[in-house]
């Protein structure tokens, strides 16, 4: 790139890389900056698009924000591979979007116990007085729509809109794209913002915006297993499968090429050790839950680190002291969902200067404590500050 | 090599290495031919030298070679230690032996259920009965020379000559031993023993010996984990553990190197997947013996192929139609403790042409099946032949 760009990228992720895609799209000349594209939190993610089973109590806006994107994520999926094969990019051609893994079976929400569906059931209710559309199964329903269960579920649910895309393969795709629409990546880490030059910087560096920001954001470690079915045939099952055994909370996504994602420990810690009792624990409520599993190859064992915020919704916008440097960060276990939505509102603040109303609750002038003893919140905060941010904590 | 050797060596694992060694240090000129030395089941090997722990019933002769040749162990080990110091070796120097993971500790046999003890004592009594030092203990005696066993122990016993080496380093070890002694590595695959010019050939080749030979020696699948203690910190026992744990059979090797060995499953497979059912079941069992594990990073999952006889005893001494053809394979589960007493009894077979009368239960000829309907055992045989071989079966 021989002229200065209109807008300097940190983090070749989902969300950086989609950013870049939209500005680009729009005009702006877009440069992204990273060493490693797609070695971050996306590498371990196991990319569920599930706004109805990740709704949690107290978590409101949160909810709000992650089913808007959900919703948006068949026209960014179909926009997506359009692109991608008009590049020619042949391994990321076939069926509507199947290049990057994005499949709309639904999921099931199971508990294996009494214990464990009385835990489940008690969040669905929740979600269902939200309105969002999750539906409880008997156990031979459940069993009907996916045999490959065990006999010994006492129960569950169906959310048909939570959706799967894989991550890995996204990323693949959005750099076709960015690069398709001119954006310029270049491979090399920023460790300085002052050293940007674009008079708007997009921070979408995962959980290292900290370093380069100051923004609460602290690493939570994320422990996950990747399985591959017998001869490389499809996983015995269609649906993503988010279980309760005996107390452990898992979910089993199955992929097109064989592919079942075991996950995922959450983990306040920074350091990326796979260790045997999280491989044992995912393996035992994956087994318990489907049995077959047992059978199949251990492919992978990885940790990576997610991206937190003292309230674990993400962080969109403009830092307090500098309006030119926006954050798209903090997007903790929903990165993959929330690419689409915060996609088109940084791009769309970046072009007209104005913020959506949907932003308002997921400012950075939320976490900023006044002079004096902190308070619980402040204005535009969603006031649920459970935990205290290890602010100099950073992925590294 | 200008001239052509006086013994050719197919497989340089640990066993074809130390006939080499033996049979240079003797004035022969040798020839060890592998595409890659060390990477059959020595890699995945535990290294237990263990003639008490492994003395099962109905293997009586077995059990006497293993305690043979553990009882050559601590010759071989100091012969060989010394070989490599003085060949500056720097990484396999230190205190003797230590630098292939030579540790006299002791084992431990321990059962976690009443009926894992009652399976571990039915073994022991039978251990004891053969006059093999093994002492039955009471739990707290055991948690007295490991304070890391679980306090749910119900009891279990020492075997305090059951001792431990590292197989990967010894196949370092003997590399260096068997290069300074005059051998010559061929790195190349030998498909047949028409393309070896030495008056005699050993073939070592562990389970590809079926296809060299016609021997029926078939490929027993082993998984293995490797596990690393915090902070590369050593790890918090000293003792191999053999345990029972809800009818699982578990054993744990510790290392100098913070690094612990759980193992291993036995399949009637060919193939090398890591399935996730074996590492559950590994995992599980040696957490439940040792809690601590959870915490150890899992740094290792492999699986490896035991060459397996009919009557998972090994094969010595010459094929019944090529009495210039010696083999040395099929030593199952026991390659480790069995090197020091094969490599002995071959070199001296080689240089004398006298067999050892300890070779006479474990000739080639006793699978050979006579013609018409075939019979239990043959001259020799050792009448134990439990199951058929797979004999078109290789470890590829």
């Amino acid at each position: 790139m021989l002229t200065r760009p209109d807008v300097a990228v940190v983090g070749a992720g989902p969300v950086g890389l989609a950013i870049a895609w939209r500005c680009a799209a729009r005009g702006l000349r877009v440069v992204v900056h990273d060493p490693a594209p797609g070695s971050g939190a996306s590498r371990v993610a196991a990319g569920m698009l599930a706004p109805v089973a990740e709704a949690y109590f107290g978590e409101r806006e949160l909810t709000g924000l992650l089913t808007e994107s959900a919703a948006r994520w068949p026209g960014f999926a179909a926009e997506l591979a359009g692109v991608a094969e008009l590049a020619g990019a042949a391994e990321l051609a076939g069926a509507a979007g199947a290049g990057f893994g994005y499949r709309t079976d639904g999921t099931l929400v199971v508990g294996l116990t009494g214990d464990d569906l009385a835990e489940a059931r008690r969040l669905w209710s929740y979600q269902q007085g939200l309105g969002l559309p999750i539906t409880a199964l008997r156990p031979s329903q459940l069993r009907d729509r996916e045999p490959a269960l065990t006999p010994r579920l006492r129960g569950g649910a169906v959310a048909p809109g939570d959706h799967q895309v894989d991550p890995r393969r996204l990323v693949t795709a959005l750099r076709v794209a960015a690069e398709r629409a001119g954006v310029t990546l270049v491979p090399g880490a920023v460790t300085r913002l002052a050293d940007l030059v674009a008079p708007v910087v997009v921070v979408a560096a995962g959980c290292g915006a900290a370093a380069l920001t100051g923004l609460p954001v602290r690493p939570v470690k994320g422990q996950v297993l990747r399985l591959r079915a017998p001869g490389h045939r499809p996983p015995d099952f269609r649906h993503v499968i988010r279980g309760y055994a005996d107390g452990e909370s898992v979910y089993l996504v199955p992929r097109d090429n064989g592919e079942v994602v075991v996950g995922a420990t959450v983990e306040e810690r920074a350091d990326t050790e796979v260790t045997a009792g999280a491989v044992l624990r995912l393996l035992r409520a994956a087994v318990d839950l489907v049995p077959e599993l047992a059978e199949y190859e251990l492919v992978e064992a990885v940790a990576g680190l997610r991206p937190g915020t003292p309230d674990n919704a993400p962080i969109l916008g403009p830092l307090p002291d500098r309006p030119d440097v926006l954050a798209a960060t903090g997007h903790h276990r929903h990165g993959i969902v929330l690419t689409p939505v915060t996609a088109d509102l940084i791009t769309e603040l970046i072009v007209t200067g104005r913020p959506d109303p949907l932003l308002t609750p997921f400012t950075a002038d939320r976490f900023a404590a006044p002079a004096g003893p902190r308070s619980g919140s402040t204005a535009g905060g969603v006031g649920r500050d459970r935990e205290t941010a290890n602010e100099g904590e950073t992925c590294d």
